[in-house]
């Protein structure tokens, strides 16, 4: 827990040191991050997604879902995504903005590999995530790796704000290489 | 807690308990979620609000903020919404589409007298919010009535997913006055 922020690349480690965390951690609040997008008519979409990976040097995250659930069909008309995640006990608020890729097929297997068993259902819903249905239930699970894509995530920016005894809030950018800047919060 | 749902009625109820208690309990999931904008630059933004009304008859919630946000500003460009809550201790994610309406000025009176004093700092931030600052701390906070807007969202849909023993989803709108439809998870 940290009570106030004056460094701004002190500042930025400590996003980093909690956004990895949620790689191994499932209680981390970056396990478990909203990705927004815009709608098909142009409305914005949230949903919880799981992080997957999270690579510092390159800044860029990785999710995965099935091809065919609405949020793919989306970000292949508009890649651009944001990001959220909100870490209650570091009173610490992370707003990415990010460009998606969509990657699916062979090249995934080494990957759909290391997917435990039981998570493979998440991919190859009959009918796809979304489709009106009779039932609650009417649906089935069958895993297809065909249906496996990862979202890779090339982030722009980061926008921390910490509720600290005093707020403080930095901008982070790609193009400025992560320098930050102090933003009135 | 429930296990699954298998009456569409019920898990709308459900639902709107949930984001009620938002109102009164500050721990609860509802009291903050995450609002979606369509950002100035076409990128979808994402942050905390905190949820200051729910009415479920009118299907309406609100939100406080300070006009000079920028969300405010991408409001008035483009004053469709999308929010997001997840339960975990539930397992219920709630994904709302809306249409926003900003609201300042005189009339907002009555509730800024209900603003506790403390809280009025949140509107009158000197540079206002997210502009860029020489030292973390190189801003004032006085309260300003002036600054202080209500954004009221009205809900178009409501997509609930509930993570049980099954999955279930389903999806709720206005115009079916909200009787619901199952969708395949």
């Amino acid at each position: 827990m940290k009570d106030e922020f004056n460094d701004l690349k002190e500042m930025h480690e400590y996003a980093w040191r909690l956004i990895i965390r949620g790689i191994v951690e499932n209680k981390s609040p970056a396990r478990h991050p909203t990705l927004g997008t815009t709608g098909l008519f142009g409305m914005p979409e949230l949903r919880t997604v799981v992080l997957r990976c999270a690579n510092q040097k390159a800044a860029t995250l990785e999710v995965h879902t099935d091809v065919e659930s609405k949020k793919v069909e989306e970000l292949r008309l508009n890649p651009k995504v944001g990001l959220h995640i909100w870490f209650p006990k570091n009173k610490l608020q992370i707003r990415f903005k990010a460009v998606s890729e969509i990657k699916t097929g062979e090249t995934l297997k080494k990957q759909w590999d290391k997917v435990p068993y039981n998570s493979r259902i998440s991919y190859g819903t009959l009918p796809a995530p979304g489709t009106s249905i009779s039932t609650s239930f009417s649906y089935e699970k069958p895993a297809n790796f065909e249906r496996f894509c990862i979202i890779k995530i090339k982030i722009k920016e980061m926008d921390l704000t910490h509720l600290g005894t005093r707020h403080t809030r930095a901008l982070f950018a790609r193009e400025s290489k992560w320098s930050g800047t102090w933003l009135a919060p």
